[in-house]
């Protein structure tokens, strides 16, 4: 069941899911296009051309004021004297006629439109951007779906449908596939994805170019393809995430129907944009949020188009490996030398054979003695092409293989067949490494096995990389909770916390004010009290036990050391009466105007490792969470993972152990292992704080918080009010 | 002028360079065969089928016993019978005879032969390795030069002649080119790179398959090629390096006539590998020194076979980008997004046109505007393909840009026929970016254009890596001093070091002996004196000046800290006397027979950033230099550089630049820049240690070096002797 506290969840836009069904959009019962020319030469003619050579039986409408045909065609003067009402239509028309067209389109009962027309947010200008926004307000207003503008359209392998300029579709229309292909871009989406995946052999159920997006973004046709059958895995070539909260819907539901959604996210550039206040902060580059978004929601992020389709191929038939045992049989053993490094590389573990397989082996090939993995058969099975099918049938049958590689260089037609029906007839995935080419049928190559509906690569890395990612999926399937069953950890004090926040007068928090916050939520924090005079702060420091330190309280004075407003390491009375002048007197020095609440009495906490934890707001993801270990590692080496809350224990630990330094909390140099789970639930908790009180809070800075070999404890921590 | 030091130097094997012309083995006027057989099914058959098939003017002599013709040609029963002596013998016999073909060959004054047979090293028995070794000594007693054995043979296609079973080589023989192919497996070498490669576009001038390498091994071959006209590239796909000094050699023989060195090095899980005694030594992955060493040296190394021959198609043509300022010109949007990312992670920068480039391309294009970098002329030349040429030709010519790259998706012959002739007269390397294909002329493809001699690429990430390579590979060039010219720095006192080492009874030194030789070359080392009672230690610890530390001296407890024979921080003459006594205690407590030298005194060294700087032995280098910053990441980052010594200032410079905690040495948090050229100052003097100690030094551990605002100082070091 949903947490009713998830859905007022912080900063995130958490609409209730608004999928509109695009059945209509992309398989209309009749099209019309608005700007259709007999010139083929000119967009509008172009999109015409394409759509009538394409096939399938949708009944298309020219629209063109003043001609009577149009490419054979009969051709209407505008929507509204159609002699039926389309369900979807195509407008290639200046951009100042596009919102008569869709007004026009409206009153007609249209429910779908495609604005080809460019001169928008792509321009960079203020008229641009304005009359953009007057197509989403038309949009959100009517309820009409609008693709575009300044977009290249889409083509529908699955009904026979296109309607779009590009040029890479082929005379024949190539068969429909599995695979959906989802860009902004039409050259790189309609070319470098979708030609590209049909010349390498694969084939398509959607490709859409969807331009600036007023209306309908990628993830609304990525949705579409995720609920109907035809598709399998979504290829997404994305400029911009804009609604983290429909980007993590669109995830769960790809993932609870087993449909791998595979990403190129471009501009990472924009990594260089840099929150400030907070130590985190400063770490969180935009894309490093997206990468451990895409990772925890189950996307796979590639960083080229061409590994995009690439994956796809090992992932179109859904046949995933249970484990990382893998197998690799070949007849070169320069190939196995590559190949082994390739495995460790990518955490794959070779596979032992079972005795049984190793009898079936001795028993094919008389003498070969024990078969090691990667398999090299070279020398005793050159020239009798069945022990070498027989060796990776036994191979494929092993119980302790959970995924096979056979590997081929020049090979003969019959070998490589034998491979192929295997690979479709068995359930265990067996995915070919062809490097070579066909000895005895030159025109076969490993496009035409790709064709045939086998996981065949060509190169070795593109071969492992498609193996990792299918069993990354299953690991992922195999793990992933979906956020609505996540639960709340025990003592979270909402209430408590909201108070303490209610109560600062300031935008950023004092130290002991964030603490506060932080304890309500359950995590450990430094005793400390308040002391007003010299004599409270003795007493609060025998209470508290020595050594204390004291620093300044005073929203005026967020940077006390800079202040010099600190003592650490106070062992007696005196230390302690000296150090509250001490500080008091910096304070003055250092901002003679600033209200001064008191100074802080404050446990010192033993020496441990150190960690910061972080909340920081993303313009997709609202509050994100965000780990490092060591302050210095932090920041020289922008050690830090993130996540996007709630996290449970499991997923704390994960991400822990995505640090480099995850050593340190382990024990390196002979320091004993830190209490790690504490940590964990530090973040869980923190995460938590993050979904109930994201509608106050900013920006959490936990820096340190000292992990220690039992339990952890927060010293010093700053929040800053939304 | 080469040091007369630096041929002694180390464990290095430094051998005179041996190199043998292999003119006669790749090209042999006449050439025997022996073991050939009309059944090309046969190994012996299909050696010799090849040959003959592959044309060429080299005169085949089939010898076998019993046969008067094979495969047309007069045969003869032995080597000694031959109607003239052959250059070259190839021999395709059991293992057993062997050894009497070549002794035959021998006497019969045949300089070169190539042992296809297997059984030898690669069967893992002692009898395999023994029948090897009798193969080595054989050609180093006789001077005759061997490939193989269990070898698949070469292709030179600059002469014409073939010797290999392969089915790689296509009917009809391919054109030469001036790329060079060396590797150990056949199926690797001979389709993964070889075939590949001609697949893509490219032509090769030799291919070695050259298996076990009893004799020669893949850097001889390399280095004919290298010294031949031919040869512009050489691709190496090596499982090990065994000999360091041949491999430094023929890398600089390479970069003097501007020939880069592609390399694939297999074998990584050897990174598993570790040395024990230091923690530097402990980081030592024998696959980090191979990495360092490429680098070093101006390997370009890739980890995928494709790669090998990609690299090769921007390199070939020798044209090498003046620096990193790239141009990118394209019609699709989405391109210029990915393009960006991809140069902002290779290390580009995207030029700024000039002021007049930006006048042509405005008169070509009225009303664009200022044009950016990467460079999208989309919607303005749509249909007007000129337009975008004559753009393409105006951002050529421009003086802010080392490097252009064309990209194109679906693309007219003549635009692509620009770009190609544009690439082939410009002298500034331009880059064609194809990613789709043509639409007036469909079997024209990426592979055509690199055939015609443009450096093409259908990938993103290729065709940046390419450009990459390209540009690292001048800015090499640039850098590079030959290790001849390379100086000692001042204050070396080689006698002084040697002396300290003689002296020292036990094999590892003690931390003051092994400071003493660190000091002999100039390294700054805590002032500190053995004291042999309380009196001498008080006295010396007020010379030092206090605060100090005491330390145990006995070559039986090289663990101080174990045996708690340590005290640090001691500020009086109380603390010292009573230290003392603790230490000693301790020691006799920790091993009761030790013998004890006396007690150090030590100057405690102020804080500032620990580094570790090492010296460990790697079986093809002989002595490594290691440095890494902070024990702490050393150990829990793995955080460390390698060079092979000798060093000078800039490059030790670049050493450090490569940590990932470098930003620790330039100060973060508010700290100050540290003192980096000290430090750089220290590697280049423990590089002239490795040089010229490398017979007396096993080890050196320098744990912990501590970097300051001004200086550097040694504070602990180990050294162990060989």
């Amino acid at each position: 069941m949903i947490e009713p506290r998830l859905v007022k969840a912080g900063s995130m836009s958490v609409a209730a899911d608004d999928y509109t069904d695009l059945s209509g959009f992309f398989a209309p019962r009749a099209v019309a296009l608005v700007g259709a020319t007999d010139d083929t030469t000119r967009f509008g003619g172009r999109v015409l051309h394409q759509m009538l050579a394409f096939g399938g039986t949708v009944r298309v409408l020219p629209v063109n004021p003043g001609r009577s045909t149009v490419q054979g065609l009969p051709c209407y003067p505008s929507v509204t004297e159609l002699p039926e009402t389309p369900d979807h239509v195509g407008i290639i028309v200046p951009a100042n006629k596009v919102m008569p067209v869709l007004e026009e389109s409206h009153a007609r009962g249209v429910r779908f439109a495609t604005v080809f027309t460019g001169g928008y947010t792509e321009t960079g200008t203020a008229h641009g951007r304005e009359m953009q926004e007057a197509l989403r307000k038309f949009a959100r207003e009517t309820g009409m779906r609008l693709m575009g503008p300044n977009c290249n359209g889409f083509i529908n392998f699955v009904d026979g449908f296109a309607m779009t300029a590009t040029n890479a579709v082929p005379a024949t229309r190539p068969p429909a596939g599995n695979i959906g292909v989802v860009g902004q871009s039409g050259g790189l989406g309609q070319v470098a994805v979708m030609w590209r995946a049909q010349q390498a052999g694969l084939a398509i159920s959607y490709q859409v170019s969807c331009g600036n997006c007023a209306d309908l973004d990628p993830l609304d046709y990525a949705r579409f393809m995720i609920e109907g059958d035809a598709t399998e895995v979504v290829l997404l070539a994305l400029e911009s995430i804009p609604d983290g909260a429909k980007f993590i819907r669109t995830a769960e539901i790809a993932a609870a129907r087993e449909k791998p959604l595979v990403i190129i996210k471009f501009g990472r550039s924009e990594r260089g944009i840099r929150a400030a206040a907070s130590h985190t902060g400063a770490m969180t580059g935009a894309d490093e949020v997206y990468d451990a978004a895409f990772r925890q929601f189950g996307l796979i992020r590639v960083e080229d188009t061409r590994e995009l389709y690439e994956m796809a191929v090992a992932l179109r038939g859904k046949r995933w490996p249970r484990g990382r045992r893998a197998a690799m049989v070949t007849q070169s053993g320069g190939v196995v030398v590559q190949m082994s490094d390739s495995g460790d590389d990518l955490g794959f573990k070779w596979a032992d054979y079972t005795e049984q397989t190793q009898a079936r082996i001795a028993a094919i090939i008389p003498g070969y003695g024990k078969v090691a993995n990667p398999t090299d058969l070279t020398s005793v099975v050159s020239g009798k092409m069945t022990l070498f099918s027989e060796a990776l049938a036994a191979i494929t049958a092993d119980a302790n293989v959970d995924v096979v590689i056979p590997v081929f260089t020049m090979a003969r037609r019959a070998e490589l067949d034998h491979a192929a029906a295997l690979a479709l007839a068995s359930p265990k995935p067996v995915i070919p490494l062809w490097m070579g080419g066909c000895r005895d049928d030159p025109s076969y190559d490993v496009a035409s096995m790709v064709r045939s509906g086998v996981a065949a690569y060509r190169d070795t890395q593109a071969c492992m990389k498609g193996v990792q990612a299918a069993t990354r999926y299953r690991e992922f399937l195999a793990a992933r909770r979906p956020r609505a069953t996540a639960t709340r950890p025990p003592d979270c004090d909402e209430s408590k916390a909201r108070a303490v926040i209610a109560q600062a007068r300031a935008t950023t928090l004092s130290e002991r004010a964030a603490k506060q916050v932080l304890a309500a939520y359950g995590l450990p924090v430094t005793a400390e009290r308040l002391a007003r005079n010299a004599a409270e702060a003795v007493q609060y420091a025998r209470e508290i036990g020595m050594p204390v330190a004291l620093k300044i309280e005073s929203a005026d004075i967020p940077h006390k050391t800079e202040a010099g407003a600190i003592r650490l390491g106070l062992r007696s009375d005196e230390d302690v009466q000296r150090a509250f002048g001490e500080v008091i007197d910096a304070a003055h020095r250092y901002r003679a105007e600033a209200t001064i609440d008191g100074v802080l009495v404050q446990q010192m906490a033993p020496p441990g490792v150190e960690l910061i934890l972080g909340l920081t707001t993303n313009p997709a993801f609202g509050l994100v969470l965000a780990a490092g270990i060591g302050g210095v590692l932090v920041e020289a080496l922008h050690d830090v993972a993130y996540r996007i809350p709630p996290l449970d224990r499991d997923e704390a630990h994960a991400m822990l152990r995505e640090l480099r330094a995850y050593a340190l909390l382990e024990g390196v140099r002979g320091q004993k292992r830190r209490d790690i789970d504490a940590i964990a639930d530090c973040i869980v908790r923190l995460s938590w704080l993050a979904i109930d009180l994201g509608d106050r809070i900013a920006e959490v800075d936990v820096n340190p918080i000292i992990s220690f070999e039992h339990g952890a404890c927060v010293v010093d921590a700053l929040l800053v009010k939304r």
